[in-house]
């Protein structure tokens, strides 16, 4: 068995931002020398999201918009009684989700035709990190 | 290490349908002559979903209503610019998941009693796919 | 190739409730042996969840509520006609998610600093069971 492992580093400009990382992962996958196996992408805070979808625009401003009406910035959250302003940043990761997991076959990222991942930044403007874990062979 | 990969195939009659896979995923491990292991079941479309639940025709009624009313279909998304009219099913992805992965313990598939592996699809009447990929020894 | 299985047991005494199962993990991960893998946590049941984010009260309250925001105990679902009470509880497990998979590196859990892995029982009162699968070298 083969292991490989690698961060990937943010530090966004903007609240919350929306960053297409497939080449980086295809960039890990070949670097991992591995041909069949699994790919764990994570973040590595409670505040940012991993997922999988389109890279068009149009779609990525719904996303920001649907997620943010589902997990509204701003409202008396209970968790800003510790002096924290990023409740909703808490919500929509688990609303879009935090983590995906992707096949490798043939030494390739399994993706259908209009598959990619993102790194959603839920409240950025600092550092942040997401942990790339290939196993196979 | 054994490596397992298989793909399922669907083209739904209806724009929105919700099929049992348990069966082809048991199938697959049975396949794969894996008896410890991960399998992972994704969607390799970005308006489908996979998840885990109950085989039970109310609640999938349920589900059907909830994803539609936290991401309705029709609104005007800016994805529809595009000429596309399915920003609904992108963001359903979202809500319920594209993906699960599975445990194989003793060559079978470790579930608990209620546990059933369903394709959502939220855009159909066309053919799409689902990739079964087992890792394991 | 190393694998490793464990069940952890839960029996609350309210129907919700969010318990901080990082400890279990971090045991699972050393009693495995594996230094270089995959760990998948997942829910054996349809009415829980298993999710990473943040060891605070006040957050904890914040997903209570917005879980029960965004799919409401007690509506007359469809779900209810079996006899069943617990159509929103499915529904949170969708929306939560039900399981989450973890890096191993060098031995340990590759947490990022505020990361914990939670068990979200959504219809407790009785015995229910979350899966530690492990997989690696």
């Amino acid at each position: 068995m083969k292991s490989h492992t690698q961060y990937l580093t943010f530090n966004t400009a903007s609240r919350r931002e929306y960053i297409n990382i497939t080449t980086d992962v295809e960039r890990a996958v070949s670097d991992s020398g591995v041909s069949e196996g699994l790919i764990l992408v994570s973040a590595m805070h409670i505040t940012a999201g991993v997922y999988i979808n389109d890279a068009e625009d149009g779609l990525i401003a719904d996303i920001d918009e649907w997620a943010d009406r589902i997990a509204p910035l701003g409202p008396d959250y209970n968790h800003h009684r510790t002096g924290e302003d990023n409740g909703d940043a808490h919500l929509k990761n688990l609303l879009i989700g935090s983590q995906v997991v992707l096949p490798i076959t043939a030494g390739k990222l399994d993706f259908g035709p209009w598959q990619q991942v993102y790194y959603a930044e839920f409240d950025g403007r600092r550092k942040k990190r997401v942990i790339v874990k290939i196993i196979g062979e």
